[in-house]
């Protein structure tokens, strides 16, 4: 294993320790198949990456990561409810497989269990990291909110799309990195910089997630044009929008409303407006944009650069790239 | 005004101060709806009634007061989601106001916000009181699923629905007052006796809200009869059950499951048969000693009874009695 690899194992073993009463039944065990389904464990990895960044001693980040881990769970078996979503990491989700009432307050106890995973930590970083916690928290609200507010909405425009991803998907990654920090006893100013880290990668990462989702990536040979099909306000659509002119905008709104039309047709007419506008160009310089601002906050720590190296080969890794 | 009343226009005012961001008005705009619908302030009440007995300084326990307020309103808004109720204090419920999907999201922003006005209590007494709070908040969820078992089960004994509503109602009684009291610096054994009082105080307004519920109370003139016509497990139902010979049982599934019969004739004939077996004595004989064993509680606390005077008086007005 390589060093990230062994956090991640930590991580694993940590949240699977978590030990739940056994009753009420309907309330507890959707959590633990929660956090039970896989994932990815980014947001707990930035916790400790960040942590490690100023502080050798990895467990005591170990329950802040934990929680910031539960909170993301809790967000998706809240959205899942809001999006009618049938299938999460390819297994059901708790709101099909359970119902609508145990996603609910089953989600509920998973948002509490979170704090209660924080109560445990050294109490003269409790308000501190509280604090953060719960403006990130608050934030991945905000954003969720703005995403739904978007698909009732005509006209979104980039600075919006760009303002709710920064809530919905950088601010639990600025919260992670942030809380991390400060469990380490990082300065306020290294703390302020993690958090630009995290804020740019997370932009850059939700551009990336837009642009496969159309454009493809031949290491995933994962089905292309989800986002066209569920005209959803991506990147790359909100981009579209705002440098076609009337007509092209009105192709791509009578485009997006029609579903009788065939699914690969399409998505082929939707690729070539975007082509015509140069719209993958655009996203993939904004990703390299805002890839490199993040990166370059590493490079300002206080910290050696040797101790940023696994997060900066973090970041590379998520952004599928080999540094 | 007396000195309580004095007490429930802080908790409103505190809570009428607090400003939420403009937008997204979806997310926001349903907590200060929810904030604002009234309520009796109970729960604040018993934190502020506690932190009294040993503390003079009621400001230091406002925070927390609303925290446990914004609690509880939270539970509100996703119970009503839960249970499809659409008016809530005689306003339309956020629910039925917004739709499910704000009112699940805008609830947990709510349960957030509490957090939020936890954190900026005293360093030194956050994590004793986050630990409490999240205990507390835990077992109101456990107490609600239960609740929903219930629905579904055919049998549930009278230490079953003890144990559910000790959860589901005593819990944040007794969160409150150790709150309180915790904030307040009493000690830990006085903490134990009023979380026991506040226990033995919920189950007695429990009990006495499913006797009101069928036997009416002259003062309120509310309608009477709608646990039965809903096919609730009350105590008066769960007693009834366990006292009933076979027969009985069975004419009693038979009168709740009849969809057909009318309103009056059902709750007549079910009450009938409470009647026959004893059961309003045998719950007012509950109530009695559960509101005694909670009075005898605070003799014991090492303050001055003159001290205790306000609670013992809340609770008094809490039953309905003039002390």
């Amino acid at each position: 294993m390589n060093p990230n690899e062994q956090l991640q194992s930590l991580i694993e073993n940590y949240l699977a320790q978590a030990e739940f009463p056994a009753e009420p039944e309907l309330l507890y065990a959707p959590i633990a198949y929660s956090l039970a389904g896989g994932g990815k464990r980014l947001r707990p990895m930035l916790v400790l990456l960040s942590h490690a960044v100023f502080n050798d001693d990895v467990q005591q980040a170990l329950p802040a990561a934990a929680a910031v881990e539960v909170f993301h769970n809790f967000t998706l078996l809240h959205d899942d409810i809001m999006d009618n979503a049938a299938i999460r990491r390819g297994k059901p989700s708790v709101f099909a497989k359970w119902g609508r009432n145990v996603a609910i307050l089953s989600g509920d106890a998973m948002l509490i269990y979170a704090y209660r995973l924080l109560s445990g930590l050294p109490a003269e970083r409790l308000p501190q990291v509280l604090a953060t916690f719960n403006t990130m928290a608050l934030e991945v609200c905000e954003g969720q909110q703005y995403d739904m507010d978007f698909e009732q909405k005509q006209k979104v425009s980039v600075v919006e799309y760009m303002h709710m991803i920064e809530l919905k998907t950088s601010a639990l990654l600025a919260g992670s990195v942030q809380i991390g920090a400060l469990l380490a006893g990082a300065s306020e100013e290294d703390c302020r910089k993690l958090r630009r880290f995290a804020v740019e990668l997370g932009l850059a990462f939700q551009l990336q997630d837009d642009l496969l989702d159309s454009y493809g990536d031949e290491r995933l040979g994962k089905a292309i044009g989800g986002d066209i099909l569920e005209g959803k306000k991506t990147y790359l659509m909100v981009t579209a929008m705002s440098r076609a002119d009337e007509p092209t905008r009105e192709e791509l709104r009578r485009l997006l409303g029609d579903t009788g039309m065939e699914p690969d047709r399409k998505i082929a007419a939707v690729k070539a407006i975007y082509d015509r506008l140069d719209v993958p160009h655009l996203t993939e310089q904004q990703i390299e944009l805002r890839f490199e601002r993040a990166l370059a906050q590493l490079d300002t720590l206080s910290a050696d650069a040797a101790r940023c190296a696994p997060l900066r080969e973090f970041a590379a890794g998520l952004m599928g790239r080999k540094k």
